[in-house]
């Protein structure tokens, strides 16, 4: 490292990681990178599949919260709209020009039920998932006192013992219940089964999907049989959509972890391997070694701050010789039998699980080939309304 | 909740979670609220402690990263000094005004030693551990270019297997060498046992100490052989503070979760019982029912994105007819085997472990009698390097 030019450089920016242009030895750590060919590649990768079944492509931006990326996935990945997962999420894509947004949860406080029905006032069109009867009259006040439309998706329970009505008769009700309301439109089924897509076992997944597939057809037959049509039936993960894609009654996939990869995702069989194979590691947190005081232990900058461990302590990138054993705050303890690290030598963890990682963090820096290219910054970062 | 009033106070925030007067009820979830009565008794608690051991209190600011907090500590805590474990935190508070900050941590990336070296120019006493020879080299350059003195404590290794040298001759190599280097001062010795912090039994953590105290007293002997004082001997959380206190050889102590605690630091026994009894709860989750589709299951708004779970998932406080028994990303579900909850009642967590959530977060809502007294941001949030 060039000191003089990269502290000149980094002056410029100086609580950010890197600058572009720099040498990806130069980048401040612990921070966020992101392999920029890798990412695309995996945008691309499911941008395809989804365009070659005809299913639209609604990608979770909860996994990045990033308009920069946001905007990437619509250019190259084939996007057609987004998902969030909360109003204050959705707000910054929409301020930044993002047109079509499901907020796929319920959204229930007073203040943030305002917050969404003005969100179309922004040009976007505005979807929210309900499982009860009071939320869709708050809804439609508010949209009424907006002049706006909320489009209603009905969530129903795929096995998940989450959010989501039972489906039965009470679908119907409801599904007449948004239709009579003003300001609110019928639109759909919200059926994704999130605790699914972390079973490691390909047929295990399979065999829950079974459940979801016949509890949505279930559910657009009450429908139909009380002439009342299901738009869109949405959900799917990285580690299922291609069951929801082969059903045959899902039209959208709400995928998210896919640009990334995790640790934890990696652990989970696609039909033909032991790792979804389709997706590569794009995202690593970038680490230093700041102790070696024992000839076995290497510590490491990145602790509980960096990343969360809820799915599972991190993976050494490319490097089967050094184990990241334990974590603390702001420490990470690393087994190094052969004493092979030295202080200052940097390294990229994989963390365990992308999404509450990157909620921690401020920027990305995007690499390739070994120079940064661009740092993003995490636009929605700690939006939690 | 009177909700025009409530929403127009707020727009004038909009992604603050409230404003100062505001009722408790109208605070939006999830966020994080401090309750200031139990934040200021511990505080003082903790600060009598300490005048009456005649110990100097160095708090450490890892924990809540806020610039409020630290300035309250000072003010009617008894902290003559602050603890950071970055240099970019360090640089916060040094930028309001505190005059002597303790990286309790090695540093050793170029560029970070150089802001390290720069913090005196703020008039802030500084001061950093070691445990390597070539670093202390690294050090005196940079302060030796910018003109400032660093002053260094000698990290000693105290059975937690992380930083820190061995004790034994090389602590005195460690300090001659210090002591020879242009802009740096040798100051003493950090000898913090984080591992020991959390075992719950009250004997248990004493014998770890004993081993601690063992050490450091060699160290100091090995010292003063060599004819170096070692004026500071630092180290001391909130589940060991009274050891070290009582061992006659330290001289600091650097609590930092006792102003809030949280659920892991609560399994913790004092000497009489089954809890740390001198510490109230002071920091909380605040969260929102958003679901209640299942008669014995209600979905609160705090999941992973509000939270650390590495030492547990969240007590919920006051109550013990429900309880928090899962989370994902955006939720958490709560067992409501009676179903007495409703959408949009509010609840209060205790944080398994305080000091990664709040680094999650972008302000503390200080709450008093029922009303919101103050809104403090999270000034250090997120700084990691």
């Amino acid at each position: 490292m060039e000191l003089t030019t990269a502290l000149e450089e980094l002056e410029i920016g100086y609580d950010v990681p890197a600058l572009p242009g720099m040498d990806e030895s130069d980048i401040q750590t612990p921070c966020l990178v992101v392999d920029l060919d890798a990412l695309e590649k995996n945008m691309r990768t499911l941008g395809r599949y989804a365009k070659a079944h005809n299913m639209q492509l609604r990608c979770h931006a909860k996994t990045h919260k990033s308009v920069d990326i946001a905007k990437l996935q619509q250019q190259i990945g084939n996007c057609s709209g987004l998902c969030c997962q909360k109003v204050s999420e959705a707000e910054v894509f929409a301020r930044a020009g993002i047109k079509d947004i499901l907020v796929s949860n319920q959204v229930t406080h007073p203040r943030m039920i305002d917050r969404l029905a003005r969100l179309p006032l922004l040009g976007t069109r505005t979807l929210c998932c309900v499982d009860d009867m009071d939320n869709i009259q708050a809804l439609s006040q508010a949209a009424t006192r907006h002049q706006t439309t909320i489009e209603c998706l009905i969530e129903i329970e795929c096995g998940q013992a989450r959010c989501g009505i039972d489906v039965g008769p009470e679908i119907v009700t409801m599904a007449q219940a948004i239709i009579a309301a003003p300001g609110l439109t019928f639109s759909g089924i919200q059926a994704y089964q999130g605790a699914m897509q972390h079973i490691q076992n390909y047929q295990e997944r399979q065999q829950k999907i079974e459940v979801v597939v016949a509890l949505v057809k279930q559910a657009i037959a009450l429908l139909a049989d009380a002439n009342i049509a299901c738009d869109i039936v949405t959900g799917g993960g990285t580690g299922s959509y291609y069951f929801e894609t082969e059903s045959g009654v899902y039209t959208e996939l709400q995928c998210g972890s896919y640009i990334f990869m995790d640790a934890d995702y990696q652990t989970v069989h696609d039909a033909n391997h032991l790792t979804i194979s389709e997706f590569d590691n794009a995202l690593f947190i970038l680490t230093s070694i700041m102790s070696h005081a024992k000839p076995d232990l290497a510590v490491c900058d990145a602790g509980l701050k960096v990343q969360s461990v809820d799915s599972g302590l991190p993976r050494i990138f490319g490097r089967d010789d050094i184990t990241y054993q334990q974590c603390s705050d702001e420490h990470g303890v690393i087994d190094d039998p052969q004493g092979v690290l030295k202080i200052n030598d940097t390294l990229r963890l994989v963390p365990g699980h992308c999404d509450p990682t990157c909620n921690i963090h401020d920027y990305y820096v995007g690499v390739r080939n070994g120079t940064v290219e661009t740092v993003w910054p995490i636009s929605a970062r700690g939006k939690a309304f």
